[in-house]
Order: structure tokens, then C-alpha cells, then sequence
């Protein structure tokens, strides 16, 4: 059975899963270097995606690094079902979280206010773009198990 | 052959591409009945989108009526992969387009500005989820053409 690089249980998953959760904490982190997000609506609302974010891909990568390195692959379609979904789900709420982060801070631009929420809504948008890919791998790999 | 409705070319897909027209034209008109929208990004971005949506799913709801009324249903994959990936694109546009709008609009509110931004965002919303049910339902269809 060869392995399509990306999908749950591979070297690639793992970078992806890697990925993700070096950039939603750096949009955590971006975000909460002082507690001043707290009064934009936008904000709490990337805060606690990136909040769902980080423990899924940390578990999921751990999942991919205990399967590369035991070279012992998964194979459950319904493992499978339960991760496209939920890298889904997640996907849509970070882009959402992404879009109203960036169409905020935009505003706050005029208002010279500092560039660090865009760095935190650019980390969102690597994040989101990430979890993507990893859904579609996955989903890509689905019919073949 | 059973049809799933839903799918290119039924009744269902009809409604739902009639929704979709509805509702991004209904987001356009509000945005865009003064035009102090022009200084914000975001709602400068969902005209853009909807602008988008408008004559896509008004054409897909023509080809729908008159597979409906001619009874020619159409079972070409290529079609149906155009379509589905264009359903994919632009629903991903006005999710981020009305995230962003209701971002904005959430920070507007603070400024007493008025609730017509709220319904425009709104309206993207509910047409962002009749694009992605649109969407679904053809990638589900396309397995069996």
C-alpha cells in the first residue's frame, strides 16, 4: 500500500501538524502580549479558535510522530472520518477568525495603532491555510483505505 | 439513474441557487445604499465578492431552470468539477468577506453607526452557507457520474 505524503501518519503530516501549531501559537502569542484584545469582539474570537487550534494539532502531531517512528500506520477509516472533520471545522473557524482579525486591524490602522495584530492575523491565515491541507490530504486518502 | 437532490440540475439545486442570488444581491444593496462603504477595506472586499456571486449562481440557477424545464439533466464530470471548484472559491470568499464585514461592523457598533452593515453581513453569511451546501452536494453527486 504506498502512503500519500500528507495524510494522517506520515513524515509530511507531521511537518503540516508542526506547522500548525508553531503558527497559531505565534498568533496566540502576537495577540496576548498585553490584555488590551479583550475589548474587540474579533479578537477573543481568534484568541479562542487559536485556543482549539493548538491542542488539536499538538495531539494530532504526536499521533503522526508515534506512528512515524513506530512505523505503525493507522488505518481505521473512521480515526480518519473523525480527523478530516474536525481539521474541517477547524479550518473554516480559523479562516473566519483570520478574516474578522485582518478586517479589524486594518481599521485600527488608521487609528496608528501597532502592526503586531497583523503579524497575529497573518499567523492565522498560515494556520488556516495548513489545516486545509491537511484535511484535504487526509480526505484525498479516504476512499483508498 | 436516481437523481440527489441537490445535486446540478434538480429542483433542489434550483432553490438553492436561487437563495444564493437572493441573498448576496440583498448583502450587495445594503452595503452599497450610500457610499460610505468605500473608506472601509473590508466592505470594499464583500462588494468585490458578492459582485462575484451574483452573476455565478444567477447563471447556475439558468442552467438549472432549464435542465428542470427541458428535462436534459447534465452528467458531464468535467462541468460538474468547474463548477463544484468554482462553488469551493467563492464560498471561501464570502465566508471571509462577511467575517470580515461582521468584524468591522462589530467595532462600527461601538461608534453608533447603524445596523445595515449588521444585515449585509448577515446575508453573506446565509449565502456563504447555501454556496457550500451547493458545493457538497455536487462533490457528493460526482462520484457516481
Amino acid at each position: 500500500m504506498d502512503e500519500l505524503p500528507g495524510a494522517l501518519g506520515t513524515s509530511a503530516s507531521l511537518s503540516l501538524r508542526m506547522g500548525q501549531t508553531i503558527f497559531s501559537s505565534a498568533a496566540l502569542l502576537f495577540m496576548c502580549l498585553d490584555v488590551e484584545f479583550y475589548s474587540y469582539t474579533a479578537f477573543c474570537f481568534l484568541v479562542t479558535v487559536m485556543g482549539l487550534v493548538i491542542p488539536w494539532s499538538l495531539t494530532l502531531s504526536l499521533v503522526d510522530a508515534y506512528s512515524v517512528f513506530v512505523k505503525c500506520p493507522l488505518h481505521q477509516p473512521g480515526i480518519m472520518l473523525v480527523v478530516i472533520i474536525g481539521d474541517w471545522v477547524l479550518s473554516f473557524l480559523s479562516l473566519a477568525a483570520a478574516c474578522s482579525t485582518a478586517g479589524v486591524t486594518d481599521l485600527l490602522l488608521n487609528a496608528r495603532l501597532c502592526g503586531r495584530y497583523q503579524l497575529s492575523a497573518a499567523m492565522a491565515f498560515l494556520s488556516w491555510f495548513l489545516s486545509l491541507a491537511s484535511s484535504l490530504f487526509n480526505l484525498w486518502r479516504l476512499p483508498s483505505l
